[in-house]
């Protein structure tokens, strides 16, 4: 081929992207707001221009806080846009699974792109969407859907395509890193720091599915999904939230060396992969430790390239944007290859996934802090410690705190060394039946980063 | 279209790719291995095998220190492997300017796709290179280039597309990182650190380019190039090294509450661009100051995202494999796609790079920290002092140290605030014309990294 078939052919696309965005909140007003501030950017990189050309809404006369100046007045339509000749792309963000999951369905069915936000969306309904959109040839993308503006379903795809991962342990939920960083730094207790986090527009009205784990496992399923090649697996995913853990922990934590975080791990083992969601502790001078905020990490290891971690804003209007209109030039870029060369959906090929069992949770194995409310009276250690050693658990460290003036109770924390979680349950059922223990136990996995 | 004839699309390419590999050194070796270990693996995601078929070095009888088997043995002719017809893809592998620039010329004027790991020829040459598999329509790839295995040239070309990219600051040279960090741990100097480096085989023999900068600035260089849409300017760069730095810095800075690290920086500025390369201080509770040993990692700042930091391995074997392995994998997904849709080699399309002026290192703004020998005698703090406040330079700290017993000179350490380098350079001048002043004068820039 000549040189000048090559210029000719690299010459700009005049006819700019029809996107039709679905949902108008935060999110939306970022991608409005960037998308008209970096116009003349991301069209010198993408070689062709990203246009708006219709919007729909639930609620369309609704008040907003972003300017909508320059798209196009929004509609209640959803169904019509999904099914509009004119668009190229539809850009869900209406959170959720219904209507999303079935207007999402609709576009695809239309040939459209999808670019989507929706992480419940995708752990839940990715494996039929995706064959769906396999069935259609068209992309289904969602790299906002994990780690806000953090291109890391990108870095799993295609970065450290040629690694075999072996774990992956993030912060992938603002809210409860803030709420815990929150804790630490102004020595409140948990209703506090979660007051503070809605104050600030960190946490939503009902921030339940944050704070219990949910949205952390949603996440978790799509990145254990791209790491490991295994379809999404939300329901097999062991989930814990932070609403047990008390500003004490966090002192003993710091006390031991450690720091608090809420974390969704997923790990290779010989029998299986380990997915959970739990606070867990981490080394203070570890990276993830210093992770402070709203913002989010992960940390990956891969068989080549070792650890490697990727830090940034997890949600906000403009930091989700930017992974949305990632998205956007991603699937613009793509849309002349042949389908089957495209970046598959969960990284490897829709028919080469693997079902790798999932461990049950009383497989996996770290060590843990135990804190107990235990009477202050002389021998209650030595029966605890005694009923860990016939269980064969190690204890690492040891402290005991003296009672408030006039309690009968103190706190007895106790770091063990690794140990397997099933056993750690019958040693906790044994211990919980002392008639010195009173009141929950708290158990904390120290996370192994290394 | 229907159903099947997707499906159809989607079947194997059952042609492996064919790679002709250049150089047979620590990248290659890790990158054999790499492919042969995963292999499955990378076969799963990439739906099309990576072949190895044929390989090149200077010396093809040199005994190596890992296995070849199953890659055909080496043989001496590179001219010839660039020209072979059975060859789609060339990895360049020999680092340095010659004979690899013109190699990878002959292999792209032959219709061969690259990839390569040399940073050295991508900011030498690389505008040169680009034009040409730019007339020739075939791709040039350079991800392990900088950063090692961190895939910081994907996030910035595709993950962050939409983002004006505001700064960035990177650990970028292992070996600096090491020195620097080693030195802070065990409290010894400059040569002894360089010396540990060399016996743990993080520093080359000759590791000037290390150690001066210039390998931090062909990083630089490719970097900047991405992150703001200007050419490969590395003539532009202010370098300094590490060499002046001595154990005495790193303890006063750790009293002062920073980090030294060697950084590479780019900032967008309005008149322009800084672009700079030197050893900096850094808040010892950033995330970057928790950077150890040869890992590498880079800090940016866009427009929607905010601050986000990617941290990795910047050396070693498999460490840079897994990042020209992603570059394989990439151009295999990429072949059947439009050459104009293709990610542009420097992020921005070809005919809309900038002419952004770089900005003199005279015109860069830090604040700063100085340290000086001085005569022990009352009133040189004062003079200093003096011809800074004449000079509208502001004093944000000031260490003095006791002399050394019988010693007659005293460490004075000042940390600025943020002042104009021009400004300070000329402030420089007078104090080194005090009598009370011997010796050089250490300045460290102090990197606003928010």
């Amino acid at each position: 081929m000549s040189a000048r078939s090559f210029s000719a052919e690299y010459k700009r696309n005049p006819q700019p992207m029809q996107v039709g965005l679905l949902g108008l909140g935060t999110v939306a007003g970022g991608m409005i707001e960037v998308l008209r501030r970096n116009r003349a950017e991301i069209e010198r990189r993408a070689g062709r221009g990203i246009d708006i050309v219709r919007t729909a809404t639930r609620n369309p006369s609704k008040p907003r806080s972003f300017s909508t100046a320059g798209i196009p007045q929004p509609d209640g339509d959803a169904e019509a846009l999904v099914r509009s000749p004119g668009i190229d792309i539809v850009v869900e963000l209406i959170g959720g699974l219904e209507p999303a999951r079935t207007l999402v369905l609709e576009a695809i069915r239309h040939g459209k792109h999808v670019v989507t936000a929706n992480k419940a969306l995708i752990a839940m309904h990715g494996n039929e969407l995706f064959e769906e959109a396999h069935r259609r040839g068209v992309i289904v993308s969602f790299e906002a859907a994990v780690g806000g503006g953090i291109p890391i379903i990108k870095v799993l795809r295609e970065g450290l395509v040629g690694n075999c991962i072996d774990s992956l342990a993030g912060i992938i939920n603002g809210t409860c890193n803030f709420i815990l960083s929150e804790m630490d730094l102004r020595g409140g207790n948990f209703d506090e720091a979660l007051a503070e986090a809605g104050r600030l527009g960190y946490a939503e009205v009902d921030a339940s599915f944050d704070i219990d784990g949910t949205d952390a496992a949603h996440k978790l399923a799509i990145l254990s999904a791209i790491a490991f090649g295994i379809p999404l697996q939300f329901n097999r995913i062991y989930v814990e939230g932070i609403s047990g853990i008390c500003y004490d922990d966090i002192a003993y934590a710091r006390e031991l060396g450690y720091r608090i975080k809420h974390l969704g791990v997923a790990r290779r083992r010989p029998g299986g992969i380990e997915l959970r969601v739990h606070p867990a502790m981490i080394p203070i001078d570890h990276l993830l430790a210093g992770v402070q905020g709203v913002m989010n990490a992960v940390l990956l290891h891969g068989d080549a390239i070792g650890p490697t971690v990727y830090y940034g804003a997890g949600a906000g209007g403009e930091q989700t944007a930017s992974a949305v209109i990632a998205d956007l030039v991603d699937v613009t870029r793509t849309l002349s290859s042949r389908h089957g060369d495209r970046v598959p959906y969960l990284a490897f090929q829709p028919d080469s996934l693997r079902d790798i069992p999932i461990l049950p949770i009383a497989e996996a194995e770290t060590a843990c802090y135990l804190r107990l409310r235990a009477l202050d009276r002389p021998g209650v250690l030595a029966q605890v410690a005694g009923i860990l050693g016939e269980m064969d658990i190690s204890i690492e460290a040891v402290l005991q705190k003296e009672p408030m003036r006039g309690a009968q109770h103190v706190h007895v924390i106790l770091l063990t060394q690794r140990v397997r979680e099933g056993n750690m349950n019958r040693a906790l059922d044994r211990i919980r039946g002392l008639s010195s223990i009173s009141g929950d136990i708290v158990r904390i996995r120290v996370e192994p980063l290394n």
